[in-house]
């Protein structure tokens, strides 16, 4: 889970990629205005933060929630300015979250790449984020729209609120209550606002936002599940095991909670209990979740949120947008077939 | 300047208390919903974070900014709801960026308690900011007034922004311009933030909230210089000098500027540039201070600012709200006579 958007939100970008020939007309050309305007949101920060705000806001981000908000609103009839500058906010939000997530996680990479406090230190991290944030409600202000003031301000108080139950679950037991919720406020929230966003913009009626709305929270539920399997058992189509991430920094899975009730939790729970174990500890902690069927139940959970995020969107206008829409949400377990 | 808001905050606030019976009539009503709705912001929190929540809000904050707004507002004839939640707004941003500053600043205590980030730890503290910073557009949601959205986060963007450029001239050279901008940013944004929203919520002409917009601005420059001088000279009514954490922690405020200009820069430089400067060095650093005319310039600059903001609300209704407005720039610099 500490992983969260690092491999997975690589390999599924990588496939929302493929889609892009497939998109419908205006999305990939919206997307490329608001790779313009991430740029400007960097640059238009004071001279010492701007490298930092580039850097998170570009390196690696695959724009998925910005895509999920330009799907939801092409579904009707959006004004594009409007459009342009949430989709742009979607994604400060986001990456603000990152970056002070890798504050408090003293994450040392993500993406491949190292992060703003790695690079930077603990003091131009925390103003990044902090820059990141404001701009993003500046980015509202701009709309003048309450409704979506509203839908973003409650996703990023989820995203405060979820900062500190991952840190609280560390180590822990942890139920498969308080694991749902932590996602839900973690990841889900703000893919459900990405798509609330976009269905309000869209000018969609309210029972068409709701379906989105429901779309939005399963597909990030599912995808949270997927990142958390992906994390012990490796990217798709590449052989060997995960790297086991979160067993080693002491972050209760689905998976893991699974593993716990059913294999062998002596090994499990002393991994989860060594900070930074050792490689041959690690490895057999990662054996003993794969001896289960925590995998397996955990797809299953994943493939029933897919399953909820796909009916959910039955309500909607059958259009191109509404296709490409159920491809991501079916992406997001096929890769494990 | 790293003390800015404690110091003199107490000071000032208790002259406040001593204006409380003079207020108009509505104002000490307002507030005490106001504190009412900053204890649910706290209760709201997910648990982990009630506790320093309710820290952050609570512990010695003596509600200027919200006092400055509600003295703006009632100069008009604001919708008394709005006021509320908007005056519990500028309190929680304000909250907000203590706590984060404390965190970049790893300060041990404010307004004579421990920080949140001493008290619970990096993790604790960055996600308490977080929240506080969701809650404060959370607020702002609720009000529904897109010139609100605006003002409030264009100051917030200041106030990210101020974090760094007070991390930046740390220890260097730091020139009068680069010292107002910082401050402008930092302190006096929120104060002109409280008092243009204030007057809009009041329904007050553009032209009278211009003359809010300039008095806020001009009194947090002036509160925030005179915080600056009685870092080195002390508390008014109490003998001896101040304790100079500025100087330890090598930032740069005005008096130190002047000094540097005028008095024994190598000893002022040595200071600064020592890391956890021994008590005697520290003493040698603000005697060569105080040799200076560094303390009367600054204090003259800030009776210009003063001035400044006293003359902008000529513009604004001769009632009751008006002359304590007058009063509290008065006292700003008043307390050194």
């Amino acid at each position: 889970m500490a992983s969260s958007h690092s491999t997975l939100e690589r390999n599924l970008a990588e496939s929302v990629r493929s889609f892009h020939a497939a998109l419908p007309g205006g999305v990939s050309e919206v997307l490329a205005r608001v790779e313009g305007l991430l740029a400007e949101v960097a640059y238009g920060a004071s001279e010492r933060l701007v490298e930092p705000t580039l850097q998170a806001l570009t390196v690696g981000g695959k724009r998925l929630r910005p895509i999920l908000m330009i799907l939801s609103a092409q579904m009707g009839e959006p004004e594009e300015e409007a459009l342009l500058v949430a989709s742009a906010t979607v994604e400060v939000l986001h990456a603000a979250t990152l970056v002070h997530d890798d504050v408090v996680d003293k994450a040392e990479s993500r993406r491949g790449q190292p992060t703003t406090v790695a690079n930077y230190g603990r003091e131009i991290a925390v103003a990044t984020g902090d820059y990141l944030f404001s701009e993003a409600f500046n980015g509202l202000a701009k709309i003048e729209d309450p409704r979506l003031v509203r839908t973003f301000a409650e996703s990023a108080m989820g995203l405060a609120a979820g900062e500190l139950e991952q840190y609280r679950s560390s180590g822990g037991q942890v139920e498969v209550e308080a694991y749902l919720e932590h996602i839900r406020m973690k990841t889900a929230g703000l893919f459900r606002a990405a798509c609330v966003a976009g269905g309000t913009l869209g000018g969609l009626s309210l029972r068409q936002i709701d379906a989105l709305s429901t779309y939005g929270q399963a597909l990030g539920l599912a995808f949270q599940m997927s990142d958390d399997v992906m994390d012990l058992i490796g990217k798709p189509g590449l052989m060997g095991k995960g790297v086991g991430t979160d067993l080693a920094e002491g972050t209760v899975t689905l998976p893991i909670i699974f593993a716990l009730k059913e294999g062998d939790a002596a090994v499990i729970r002393r991994v989860l209990e060594t900070p930074n174990p050792t490689p041959e500890l690690l490895e057999a902690g990662i054996e003993a979740v794969l001896a289960t069927n925590a995998i397996k139940r955990t797809e299953a959970w994943a493939s029933g949120k897919v399953e909820a995020a796909i009916e959910g969107l039955t309500l909607l206008p059958d259009r191109a947008e509404r296709v490409v829409l159920e491809a991501i949400a079916s992406e997001v377990v096929g890769r494990h077939a």
